[in-house]
């Protein structure tokens, strides 16, 4: 894959302009202030929440977010329906719901497509070439851009902008690969609004796909931010102003969970802290340092307690609630672009 | 079973006058036309929506339609409730729920019934006798009166008119014996409606039950239509305004895939397109012939891609779409009448 | 566990006060009577229903009331989510669902905590202890107050009041040992609102535990009601202005059916009719005593088809469509609490 600018939908964020950013946060922060403002915004309009996984977050806030804009979402769990099998092409299920909703949302996850690679993404590219209305992405096997948006609105909530604000994001230890479609989308958007990011990870076997870090590259030179990498967690910590959390697999075994498990058991530690943010690791950070983690988190493996129960420290629900409010900005920006293509 | 009129559910549209038919399509151009008038038509009311297989144009065709039209639809998948089990009654069921619901729409496919002939349909008559409040058939293993409905409203959105519109029902080859709710529903619309039907199978192992032959013959009789058998796809094209595809089950063989296998097997070809339609059949249709299928469609083997994506030729996609606007209409019609009876 | 006063959330209706509890009757009344007076008491709100085990009459109810006063019901079955689990606290579940919606309801049986005694009660304390919102709880292992809410709704439309009404809540036999969160609701409400309440069971082994005797007998005594014990069911019926039925498993073989089996056939009888509710049981009753269950029920196992379907007797239609009332009632009163912890 490669990244077009494409406005009409929510594939990943790095596709959509700056301009268009800036405006669902200004947006979602209104939304945030004076819900009422916005009752009707989806009046009579229908949004399609199609999972081929599970969620808790990710629905539940499309749903809320729904209802308090006066639109209807219907959850459409794969196992009662069907996408890309033998039986209903791709095409004709798009074509078809496109005909029905004014918005599709889609969740797809690497299990979702046996991991082979980048397919999920690529899956919900076609959905979208056949959709007459806008497509988005509620995390695939590359991006997850409802929850990047989500965390950049949490970050400027607390500081007003992203130039000169520091950022780490770091590698924890957790028992299973996870996907990486969380981190790609984290790292590229705060280095595309012109972050102080750095990156933390045990070595290279932890780099995100070459795409999303030469990606992250260029974004950080064009913003006026930076990347730094890093190959502790504490020393990654250092003076930041927020630590965003998070666990991935590593690429070389992407899918084989057993075969990555010798070295993910490296980074484990012997008492299992070795990447496991800790109170002293989380003291690296500034004194008004925050903790970010988009959850679900296991918790004392990735994050000690007293961390995330830190209430000073700890941010998590504000994240995961600004997910609403961001998912509220998004669908109101796409909806008003209404059918995106006549005749399929 | 035997026809009886009954304008109080919708479990085939048979069983609704000609008037009333008439009064569905005409209701749903109007809606289709200005949506807007029926934003209210369901305020405050609810739908269930129970579902024992799976679905995707009918389930959000209707939650859409019923979103669009300010009430709420409720998905009830059979696995997360029950029916016609050990544990509860159809009648306590019904009875329950039509005091809660103002209208009850049910799928239930011949394998929800382990294939016992005319079985499903047996249940809703019982399910809406004991119902307070209008049933809808969203697909048994006899009928699909929504997808009729929806079929006729697109064939009279093309040609304004039925009498004298020649349709060719044609069987198609799949590698799976299908229910024969669609092409049972199909027939009878058509032939009810007066329009030149003209009925294409292989032989006379694949022509619908008796009550239905005998039925489409009465009703054509009646409207002053035709009804014509043929063997030969290419040849039961001929000079057709519209081509509607299906493919569908050998009666004798009824539930018994292996059985019916050999026979199946005879009609699907050494390339797999005796009965498949392709181009070259297609071209045996007026010029401004249509194609229709109510869809899912196996591509390249039901139908060639050529056909199901010439724009000029296809019009799946308006049937589709047309669902919604038809289920509409029924929705309005039978909510207005309210309770159908009282104390039970 | 022990009852403490707590009207921020309805884990059982025994921690609400006698006046809250008059309150929602009165309520549910009004709400029965002029189901337009409250046409947006939930306008843009949005409740949770989250359902570990299979439901009927619960989930519709409630997503049919919710729509009647405007609001929005997200079904969320547990399979196509968690809680619990290792994969996310209990408190974070709770602490970031209660971001979004204004009320949660959850429903989890004994069998979705392994039959672990009052663990799945446990669980819904957790969870209510971290919700910012109100809980509601529509069956754990220990209370079905949504239902006692409704039965006592129910004999009030009858009576006008509740002392001196004699109401006989009776075991019957059923092929499994059933939970008992109904006949401890029941039992519980019963007495607390001064009923003059017969328990009918086999023997000793079906009381039901202790925390409930004793508190049903506290009740009675606090309330000017009665409680007396039977051991036999048409005896038990003597006099009754109602019947309420149900089978419950025998508490010292809690979640072991094989091995109380011996127990429960003892008291199935030869005919299957030892303590299934006949129509000469029902005889003992008053002439214008009513049947009452909470339903699903199995016919001519629990009770004879001629007492169900008696028309004069039997009020377990209107019981199941009260639900629909009451709850109403019961959101409206909680949401209006708002939210009821800051900062968490």
């Amino acid at each position: 894959m490669q990244f077009t600018p494409n406005e009409n939908d929510l594939i990943s964020d790095q596709e959509w302009s700056i301009e268009t950013i800036n405006k669902v946060l200004d947006l979602g922060a209104d939304i945030k202030k004076i819900p009422q403002k916005y009752y009707t915004a989806l009046d009579r309009k229908s949004i399609c929440l199609y999972f081929f996984n599970p969620s808790l977050r990710t629905r539940n806030s499309f749903e809320v977010g729904i209802n308090q804009m006066g639109g209807h979402g219907v959850f459409v769990d794969s196992k009662t329906s069907w996408l890309g099998q033998d039986s209903e092409s791709v095409k004709d299920t798009a074509a078809v719901l496109s005909r029905y909703f004014d918005l599709i949302a889609i969740r797809m996850f690497p299990n979702a497509v046996d991991w082979v690679p980048e397919k999920s993404n690529e899956l919900l590219r076609e959905f979208a070439k056949w959709s007459r209305v806008p497509v988005i992405n509620m995390e695939d096997d590359m991006f997850h851009p409802c929850q990047a948006l989500a965390d950049a609105f949490t970050i400027k909530e607390r500081t007003g902008k992203f130039k000169g604000t520091k950022i780490t994001i770091t590698w924890a230890y957790h028992p299973k690969p996870l996907p990486m479609a969380v981190p790609n989308s984290a790292l590229l958007i705060a280095t595309r609004l012109g972050m102080d990011v750095t990156f933390a990870r045990p070595d290279e076997n932890f780099d995100l796909p070459d795409l999303i870090m030469e990606t992250a590259k260029d974004n950080a030179k064009k913003s006026g931010g930076k990347l730094t990498i890093a190959t502790d967690m504490k020393g990654g910590c250092d003076g930041a102003d927020f630590v965003y959390l998070k666990s991935w697999g590593a690429k070389k075994f992407y899918g084989d969970a057993q075969a990555e498990k010798k070295l993910r058991m490296k980074y484990r530690g012997e008492d299992g802290t070795a990447w496991q943010l800790t109170p002293d690791k989380m003291a690296a950070a500034k004194p008004t340092g925050k903790f970010m983690h988009c959850l679900p988190v296991r918790r004392n493996v990735e994050v000690a307690d007293a961390v995330i129960d830190d209430e000073q420290r700890s941010i998590v629900y504000d994240e995961a609630e600004n997910r609403l409010h961001v998912q509220k900005a998004i669908m109101k920006v796409l909806a008003e672009k209404g059918i995106k293509k006549q005749g399929k």
